[in-house]
Protein backbone atom coordinates (compact mmCIF):
# COMPACT_ATOMS: atom_id res chain seq x y z
CA UNK A 1 0.00 0.00 0.00
CA UNK A 2 1.44 3.22 -0.78
CA UNK A 3 -0.38 6.44 -0.80
CA UNK A 4 0.43 9.44 -3.65
CA UNK A 5 -0.63 13.02 -2.35
CA UNK A 6 -0.92 14.70 -6.10
CA UNK A 7 -0.48 18.30 -5.87
CA UNK A 8 0.99 17.30 -2.13
CA UNK A 9 3.07 20.81 -2.08
CA UNK A 10 -0.12 22.65 -1.36
CA UNK A 11 -1.44 22.88 2.09
CA UNK A 12 -3.76 19.75 2.33
CA UNK A 13 -1.01 18.03 0.48
CA UNK A 14 1.51 19.16 3.25
CA UNK A 15 -0.87 18.49 6.12
CA UNK A 16 -1.69 14.88 4.59
CA UNK A 17 1.68 14.44 3.95
CA UNK A 18 2.68 15.03 8.08
CA UNK A 19 0.13 13.71 9.51
CA UNK A 20 0.62 10.54 7.54
CA UNK A 21 4.14 10.40 7.65
CA UNK A 22 3.68 10.82 11.69
CA UNK A 23 0.61 8.29 12.33
CA UNK A 24 1.32 5.66 10.15
CA UNK A 25 4.24 3.82 8.16
CA UNK A 26 2.22 3.85 4.69
CA UNK A 27 4.67 4.72 1.81
CA UNK A 28 4.30 8.43 0.64
CA UNK A 29 4.78 10.08 -2.47
CA UNK A 30 4.28 14.16 -3.23
CA UNK A 31 3.17 14.55 -6.58
CA UNK A 32 3.20 17.83 -8.43
CA UNK A 33 3.43 19.25 -12.01
CA UNK A 34 6.76 20.70 -11.10
CA UNK A 35 8.58 17.17 -9.80
CA UNK A 36 11.50 19.37 -8.36
CA UNK A 37 8.71 21.50 -6.61
CA UNK A 38 7.92 18.21 -5.50
CA UNK A 39 11.32 16.85 -4.47
CA UNK A 40 11.67 19.70 -2.56
CA UNK A 41 8.56 19.78 -0.48
CA UNK A 42 9.16 16.03 0.37
CA UNK A 43 12.48 16.82 2.00
CA UNK A 44 11.13 19.55 3.59
CA UNK A 45 8.35 17.27 4.75
CA UNK A 46 11.14 14.90 5.77
CA UNK A 47 12.96 17.52 7.98
CA UNK A 48 9.89 18.54 9.73
CA UNK A 49 8.88 14.97 10.63
CA UNK A 50 12.45 14.58 11.98
CA UNK A 51 12.24 17.47 14.28
CA UNK A 52 9.72 15.35 15.56
CA UNK A 53 11.90 11.96 15.82
CA UNK A 54 10.47 10.38 13.09
CA UNK A 55 12.65 8.89 10.38
CA UNK A 56 10.31 8.97 6.88
CA UNK A 57 11.65 8.70 3.66
CA UNK A 58 8.92 10.19 1.14
CA UNK A 59 8.91 10.96 -2.20
CA UNK A 60 8.99 13.48 -4.60
CA UNK A 61 8.34 13.54 -8.14
CA UNK A 62 5.93 14.65 -10.97
CA UNK A 63 2.20 13.87 -10.59
CA UNK A 64 2.48 11.02 -13.49
CA UNK A 65 5.21 8.98 -11.67
CA UNK A 66 4.21 8.89 -8.32
CA UNK A 67 1.14 7.81 -9.56
CA UNK A 68 2.51 5.00 -11.08
CA UNK A 69 3.65 3.35 -7.57
CA UNK A 70 0.18 4.49 -5.65
CA UNK A 71 -2.65 2.32 -4.59
CA UNK A 72 -4.25 5.43 -3.55
CA UNK A 73 -3.77 8.60 -4.78
CA UNK A 74 -5.34 11.67 -3.63
CA UNK A 75 -6.53 14.73 -5.43
CA UNK A 76 -4.92 17.70 -3.15
CA UNK A 77 -5.13 20.07 -5.85
CA UNK A 78 -7.84 23.04 -5.55
CA UNK A 79 -11.24 21.77 -7.41
CA UNK A 80 -10.55 23.76 -10.90
CA UNK A 81 -7.47 21.58 -11.31
CA UNK A 82 -8.87 18.28 -10.46
CA UNK A 83 -10.15 17.31 -14.32
CA UNK A 84 -6.30 18.74 -15.38
CA UNK A 85 -4.31 16.78 -12.56
CA UNK A 86 -6.80 13.19 -13.35
CA UNK A 87 -6.02 13.40 -16.95
CA UNK A 88 -2.56 13.67 -16.13
CA UNK A 89 -1.95 11.18 -14.81
CA UNK A 90 -5.21 9.05 -16.16
CA UNK A 91 -2.67 6.69 -17.88
CA UNK A 92 -0.87 5.53 -14.60
CA UNK A 93 -4.40 5.21 -13.02
CA UNK A 94 -4.71 1.00 -13.03
CA UNK A 95 -5.90 -0.39 -9.72
CA UNK A 96 -5.98 2.84 -8.31
CA UNK A 97 -8.44 4.15 -5.54
CA UNK A 98 -8.59 8.13 -6.41
CA UNK A 99 -9.39 10.23 -3.05
CA UNK A 100 -11.35 14.06 -3.81
CA UNK A 101 -10.86 16.15 -0.92
CA UNK A 102 -11.62 18.98 -2.58
CA UNK A 103 -14.38 21.23 -2.14
CA UNK A 104 -16.01 24.01 -4.82
CA UNK A 105 -16.31 27.59 -2.93
CA UNK A 106 -16.70 30.80 -3.33
CA UNK A 107 -16.48 33.96 -0.83
CA UNK A 108 -17.67 37.37 -0.42
CA UNK A 109 -18.32 39.72 2.61
CA UNK A 110 -20.56 37.51 3.97
CA UNK A 111 -18.89 34.45 4.16
CA UNK A 112 -17.81 31.15 2.16
CA UNK A 113 -20.52 29.81 -0.18
CA UNK A 114 -20.87 26.17 -1.47
CA UNK A 115 -20.16 26.18 -5.42
CA UNK A 116 -20.40 23.00 -6.53
CA UNK A 117 -19.41 22.11 -10.34
CA UNK A 118 -22.30 21.23 -12.58
CA UNK A 119 -21.62 17.57 -12.08
CA UNK A 120 -23.21 18.42 -8.53
CA UNK A 121 -20.12 18.03 -6.57
CA UNK A 122 -16.09 17.71 -6.86
CA UNK A 123 -16.43 13.98 -6.19
CA UNK A 124 -19.08 13.65 -8.49
CA UNK A 125 -16.88 15.23 -11.24
CA UNK A 126 -14.31 13.52 -10.43
CA UNK A 127 -15.94 10.24 -11.06
CA UNK A 128 -16.97 11.66 -14.37
CA UNK A 129 -13.31 12.34 -15.52
CA UNK A 130 -11.69 8.83 -14.06
CA UNK A 131 -11.51 5.88 -16.42
CA UNK A 132 -14.43 3.66 -15.99
CA UNK A 133 -14.07 1.00 -13.18
CA UNK A 134 -11.22 3.14 -11.00
CA UNK A 135 -13.13 4.07 -7.27
CA UNK A 136 -13.65 7.64 -6.26
CA UNK A 137 -13.78 8.20 -2.42
CA UNK A 138 -14.88 11.11 -1.24
CA UNK A 139 -12.68 11.98 1.97
CA UNK A 140 -10.73 14.79 4.41
CA UNK A 141 -13.03 17.29 2.80
CA UNK A 142 -13.80 18.78 6.44
CA UNK A 143 -10.48 18.56 8.12
CA UNK A 144 -8.68 22.01 8.66
CA UNK A 145 -5.28 21.93 6.72
CA UNK A 146 -3.67 24.56 8.79
CA UNK A 147 -4.77 22.16 12.05
CA UNK A 148 -3.50 19.19 10.49
CA UNK A 149 -0.12 20.53 9.46
CA UNK A 150 0.57 21.79 13.03
CA UNK A 151 1.66 18.65 14.41
CA UNK A 152 1.99 20.36 17.83
CA UNK A 153 -2.34 20.39 17.49
CA UNK A 154 -4.23 17.47 19.13
CA UNK A 155 -7.72 17.43 18.42
CA UNK A 156 -11.01 14.50 18.27
CA UNK A 157 -12.48 15.02 14.82
CA UNK A 158 -14.82 13.14 12.64
CA UNK A 159 -14.03 13.07 8.70
CA UNK A 160 -16.84 11.62 6.39
CA UNK A 161 -15.87 8.53 3.76
CA UNK A 162 -18.14 8.71 1.10
CA UNK A 163 -18.21 6.87 -2.34
CA UNK A 164 -19.63 4.19 -4.74
CA UNK A 165 -17.30 1.37 -4.30
CA UNK A 166 -17.29 -0.12 -0.53
CA UNK A 167 -14.44 -1.49 -1.01
CA UNK A 168 -12.40 1.45 -1.94
CA UNK A 169 -14.45 2.99 0.66
CA UNK A 170 -12.74 0.61 3.58
CA UNK A 171 -9.91 1.03 2.38
CA UNK A 172 -9.49 4.96 2.55
CA UNK A 173 -11.59 4.57 5.97
CA UNK A 174 -9.03 2.33 7.13
CA UNK A 175 -6.28 4.48 6.07
CA UNK A 176 -7.59 8.19 7.49
CA UNK A 177 -8.62 6.52 10.73
CA UNK A 178 -4.96 5.78 11.75
CA UNK A 179 -4.43 9.68 11.96
CA UNK A 180 -4.69 10.41 15.65
CA UNK A 181 -7.82 12.30 16.77
CA UNK A 182 -9.74 11.33 12.95
CA UNK A 183 -12.61 9.38 13.38
CA UNK A 184 -13.98 8.20 9.81
CA UNK A 185 -17.58 8.38 9.65
CA UNK A 186 -19.24 7.31 6.18
CA UNK A 187 -22.35 9.69 4.51
CA UNK A 188 -23.33 6.83 1.34
CA UNK A 189 -22.68 7.03 -1.79
CA UNK A 190 -21.54 9.90 -4.41
CA UNK A 191 -24.47 11.02 -5.21
CA UNK A 192 -24.48 12.12 -1.26
CA UNK A 193 -21.47 14.38 -1.94
CA UNK A 194 -22.72 17.52 -1.80
CA UNK A 195 -24.03 17.50 1.64
CA UNK A 196 -20.84 16.27 2.82
CA UNK A 197 -19.09 18.87 0.22
CA UNK A 198 -20.92 21.86 1.26
CA UNK A 199 -19.89 21.31 5.14
CA UNK A 200 -16.68 22.98 4.50
CA UNK A 201 -17.78 25.96 3.78
CA UNK A 202 -19.92 26.12 6.75
CA UNK A 203 -16.97 25.42 8.94
CA UNK A 204 -15.48 27.81 7.72
CA UNK A 205 -18.64 30.57 8.49
CA UNK A 206 -18.70 29.33 11.48
CA UNK A 207 -14.65 30.07 12.05
CA UNK A 208 -15.80 33.11 11.41
CA UNK A 209 -18.54 33.81 13.34
CA UNK A 210 -17.43 32.76 16.55
CA UNK A 211 -14.62 34.04 18.56
CA UNK A 212 -13.96 30.91 20.72
CA UNK A 213 -13.93 29.02 17.48
CA UNK A 214 -10.98 28.74 14.83
CA UNK A 215 -10.19 26.47 12.14
CA UNK A 216 -13.47 24.49 13.26
CA UNK A 217 -13.81 20.42 12.70
CA UNK A 218 -16.38 18.62 13.92
CA UNK A 219 -17.61 15.78 15.71
CA UNK A 220 -20.89 14.03 15.47
CA UNK A 221 -22.45 13.38 18.88
CA UNK B 1 -41.06 37.51 26.10
CA UNK B 2 -42.92 34.84 24.68
CA UNK B 3 -42.45 31.66 21.94
CA UNK B 4 -45.64 30.65 19.74
CA UNK B 5 -44.43 27.61 18.60
CA UNK B 6 -47.00 27.38 14.82
CA UNK B 7 -47.05 24.21 13.93
CA UNK B 8 -46.50 23.02 17.37
CA UNK B 9 -48.28 20.32 17.08
CA UNK B 10 -45.70 18.15 14.78
CA UNK B 11 -42.81 17.07 15.47
CA UNK B 12 -40.04 19.91 15.81
CA UNK B 13 -43.06 21.84 17.73
CA UNK B 14 -43.30 18.83 20.25
CA UNK B 15 -39.68 18.54 20.64
CA UNK B 16 -39.35 22.48 21.12
CA UNK B 17 -42.64 22.93 23.60
CA UNK B 18 -40.81 20.28 25.66
CA UNK B 19 -37.41 21.73 26.23
CA UNK B 20 -38.60 25.56 26.40
CA UNK B 21 -41.12 24.28 28.87
CA UNK B 22 -38.49 22.29 31.11
CA UNK B 23 -35.30 24.39 31.01
CA UNK B 24 -36.75 28.62 30.53
CA UNK B 25 -39.93 30.14 31.92
CA UNK B 26 -40.55 32.19 29.03
CA UNK B 27 -44.43 31.54 28.46
CA UNK B 28 -45.04 28.69 25.55
CA UNK B 29 -47.78 29.10 23.18
CA UNK B 30 -48.68 26.13 20.81
CA UNK B 31 -50.01 27.11 17.77
CA UNK B 32 -51.95 24.80 14.51
CA UNK B 33 -54.08 25.56 11.71
CA UNK B 34 -56.58 23.92 14.05
CA UNK B 35 -57.02 25.45 17.29
CA UNK B 36 -58.77 22.45 18.59
CA UNK B 37 -55.37 20.21 18.40
CA UNK B 38 -53.33 22.98 19.24
CA UNK B 39 -54.90 23.10 22.77
CA UNK B 40 -55.01 19.09 22.81
CA UNK B 41 -51.19 19.45 22.07
CA UNK B 42 -50.68 22.28 25.02
CA UNK B 43 -52.45 19.88 27.41
CA UNK B 44 -50.53 16.94 26.70
CA UNK B 45 -46.79 18.77 26.69
CA UNK B 46 -48.44 19.73 30.33
CA UNK B 47 -48.93 16.88 31.22
CA UNK B 48 -45.06 15.31 30.28
CA UNK B 49 -43.53 18.60 31.91
CA UNK B 50 -45.43 17.59 34.94
CA UNK B 51 -44.11 13.74 34.70
CA UNK B 52 -40.68 15.78 35.58
CA UNK B 53 -42.37 17.26 38.18
CA UNK B 54 -42.98 20.97 36.22
CA UNK B 55 -45.57 22.65 36.15
CA UNK B 56 -46.28 24.57 32.95
CA UNK B 57 -49.03 26.52 31.46
CA UNK B 58 -49.17 26.54 27.92
CA UNK B 59 -51.36 28.16 25.75
CA UNK B 60 -53.03 26.15 22.63
CA UNK B 61 -54.93 27.71 20.02
CA UNK B 62 -55.05 28.88 15.97
CA UNK B 63 -51.57 29.83 14.63
CA UNK B 64 -52.80 33.34 14.34
CA UNK B 65 -54.05 33.95 17.90
CA UNK B 66 -50.99 33.01 19.73
CA UNK B 67 -48.86 34.95 16.73
CA UNK B 68 -50.74 37.85 18.24
CA UNK B 69 -49.46 37.24 21.80
CA UNK B 70 -45.82 36.47 20.72
CA UNK B 71 -42.80 37.96 20.98
CA UNK B 72 -41.31 34.98 18.76
CA UNK B 73 -42.90 32.91 16.53
CA UNK B 74 -40.85 29.48 15.30
CA UNK B 75 -42.19 28.36 11.81
CA UNK B 76 -42.41 24.61 12.82
CA UNK B 77 -43.76 23.81 9.81
CA UNK B 78 -42.61 21.01 6.97
CA UNK B 79 -40.84 23.32 4.55
CA UNK B 80 -43.77 23.13 1.67
CA UNK B 81 -46.23 24.92 4.30
CA UNK B 82 -44.03 28.19 5.74
CA UNK B 83 -45.34 30.39 2.78
CA UNK B 84 -48.95 29.15 4.04
CA UNK B 85 -48.10 29.52 7.55
CA UNK B 86 -46.74 32.68 7.17
CA UNK B 87 -49.49 34.07 5.57
CA UNK B 88 -51.92 32.88 7.41
CA UNK B 89 -50.77 34.96 10.29
CA UNK B 90 -49.03 37.78 8.82
CA UNK B 91 -51.32 40.59 10.06
CA UNK B 92 -50.31 39.67 13.52
CA UNK B 93 -46.61 40.08 12.86
CA UNK B 94 -45.72 43.61 14.38
CA UNK B 95 -42.40 43.45 16.24
CA UNK B 96 -42.11 39.69 15.87
CA UNK B 97 -38.95 37.65 15.03
CA UNK B 98 -39.74 34.67 12.86
CA UNK B 99 -37.50 31.86 13.37
CA UNK B 100 -36.94 29.17 10.94
CA UNK B 101 -35.80 25.77 11.49
CA UNK B 102 -37.00 23.92 8.88
CA UNK B 103 -35.27 22.50 6.15
CA UNK B 104 -35.89 20.98 2.39
CA UNK B 105 -35.03 17.97 1.97
CA UNK B 106 -36.10 14.89 -0.51
CA UNK B 107 -34.97 11.56 -0.22
CA UNK B 108 -34.43 7.96 -1.95
CA UNK B 109 -32.56 5.15 -1.39
CA UNK B 110 -28.66 6.29 -1.09
CA UNK B 111 -29.77 8.76 1.36
CA UNK B 112 -30.98 12.45 2.09
CA UNK B 113 -30.49 15.39 -0.55
CA UNK B 114 -30.71 18.93 0.39
CA UNK B 115 -33.37 20.45 -2.05
CA UNK B 116 -33.75 24.18 -1.39
CA UNK B 117 -36.24 26.52 -3.08
CA UNK B 118 -35.41 28.46 -5.50
CA UNK B 119 -34.84 31.50 -3.40
CA UNK B 120 -32.07 29.29 -1.85
CA UNK B 121 -32.71 28.16 1.37
CA UNK B 122 -36.34 27.69 3.54
CA UNK B 123 -35.12 30.71 5.54
CA UNK B 124 -34.78 32.79 2.67
CA UNK B 125 -37.65 31.78 1.52
CA UNK B 126 -39.53 32.87 4.84
CA UNK B 127 -37.53 36.51 4.71
CA UNK B 128 -39.31 36.90 1.10
CA UNK B 129 -42.59 35.98 2.62
CA UNK B 130 -42.79 38.09 6.18
CA UNK B 131 -42.97 41.49 5.58
CA UNK B 132 -40.73 44.04 5.16
CA UNK B 133 -39.20 45.02 8.36
CA UNK B 134 -39.46 41.38 10.38
CA UNK B 135 -36.45 39.89 10.86
CA UNK B 136 -36.29 35.63 10.45
CA UNK B 137 -33.79 34.09 11.92
CA UNK B 138 -32.29 30.54 11.31
CA UNK B 139 -32.23 28.51 14.55
CA UNK B 140 -32.77 24.84 15.60
CA UNK B 141 -32.12 22.94 11.62
CA UNK B 142 -29.89 20.69 13.07
CA UNK B 143 -31.23 19.56 16.01
CA UNK B 144 -32.69 16.37 16.29
CA UNK B 145 -36.62 16.57 17.67
CA UNK B 146 -36.86 12.64 18.66
CA UNK B 147 -34.04 13.64 20.75
CA UNK B 148 -35.01 16.75 21.89
CA UNK B 149 -38.58 15.27 22.47
CA UNK B 150 -37.32 12.68 24.79
CA UNK B 151 -36.49 14.65 28.10
CA UNK B 152 -34.97 11.75 29.34
CA UNK B 153 -31.73 12.04 26.89
CA UNK B 154 -29.06 14.43 27.47
CA UNK B 155 -26.43 15.57 24.62
CA UNK B 156 -24.11 18.34 24.21
CA UNK B 157 -24.94 19.39 20.70
CA UNK B 158 -24.16 22.90 18.69
CA UNK B 159 -26.98 24.61 16.50
CA UNK B 160 -26.56 27.27 14.45
CA UNK B 161 -28.05 30.79 14.32
CA UNK B 162 -28.15 32.96 11.60
CA UNK B 163 -29.87 35.61 10.04
CA UNK B 164 -29.46 39.38 9.11
CA UNK B 165 -30.65 41.13 12.24
CA UNK B 166 -28.04 40.80 14.62
CA UNK B 167 -30.32 42.30 17.15
CA UNK B 168 -32.99 39.02 16.59
CA UNK B 169 -30.18 36.74 16.28
CA UNK B 170 -28.93 37.75 19.72
CA UNK B 171 -32.55 37.30 21.07
CA UNK B 172 -33.18 33.98 19.24
CA UNK B 173 -29.56 32.82 20.56
CA UNK B 174 -30.30 33.99 24.33
CA UNK B 175 -33.34 31.71 24.13
CA UNK B 176 -32.26 28.67 22.82
CA UNK B 177 -28.77 28.57 24.37
CA UNK B 178 -31.03 28.32 27.67
CA UNK B 179 -31.74 24.57 26.22
CA UNK B 180 -29.62 22.57 28.33
CA UNK B 181 -27.08 20.79 26.48
CA UNK B 182 -27.50 23.31 23.52
CA UNK B 183 -24.85 25.52 22.28
CA UNK B 184 -25.59 28.49 19.86
CA UNK B 185 -22.82 28.92 17.23
CA UNK B 186 -23.59 31.70 14.52
CA UNK B 187 -22.80 31.47 11.12
CA UNK B 188 -23.42 34.77 9.53
CA UNK B 189 -26.09 36.31 7.43
CA UNK B 190 -29.43 34.64 5.59
CA UNK B 191 -27.42 34.51 2.37
CA UNK B 192 -25.25 31.51 4.23
CA UNK B 193 -28.48 29.54 5.29
CA UNK B 194 -28.03 26.64 2.20
CA UNK B 195 -24.88 25.75 4.13
CA UNK B 196 -26.40 25.53 7.44
CA UNK B 197 -29.52 23.99 6.53
CA UNK B 198 -27.83 21.41 4.09
CA UNK B 199 -26.39 20.26 7.06
CA UNK B 200 -29.37 18.83 8.36
CA UNK B 201 -29.40 16.25 5.30
CA UNK B 202 -25.55 15.26 6.00
CA UNK B 203 -26.42 14.47 9.99
CA UNK B 204 -29.56 12.33 8.29
CA UNK B 205 -27.03 10.03 6.13
CA UNK B 206 -24.54 9.99 8.68
CA UNK B 207 -26.98 8.40 11.19
CA UNK B 208 -27.88 5.83 8.28
CA UNK B 209 -24.61 4.63 7.53
CA UNK B 210 -22.58 4.47 10.91
CA UNK B 211 -24.19 1.64 13.30
CA UNK B 212 -22.62 3.96 16.27
CA UNK B 213 -24.12 7.37 15.54
CA UNK B 214 -27.92 7.65 16.01
CA UNK B 215 -30.29 10.93 15.95
CA UNK B 216 -27.30 12.59 14.81
CA UNK B 217 -26.24 16.04 16.33
CA UNK B 218 -22.81 17.84 15.75
CA UNK B 219 -20.28 19.63 17.76
CA UNK B 220 -17.86 22.14 16.19
CA UNK B 221 -14.47 21.23 17.59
Amino acid sequence: MEIALLGGTGDIGKALALRFGRDTDVPLAVGSRDAEKAAGAATAYEEELEEYGIERSITGADNTTVTAGADVVVLAVPPYYVTDTVEAVVDNLDDTIVVSPAVGMSGDQDGLHYKPPSNGSVAELVAATVPDGVPVVGACTNLSADRLADLDESFDMDTIVFGDDEDAKETVSGLVSRLEGVRTLGAGPLVNAAEVESLTALLINVAQNNEDVHDAGVKFV
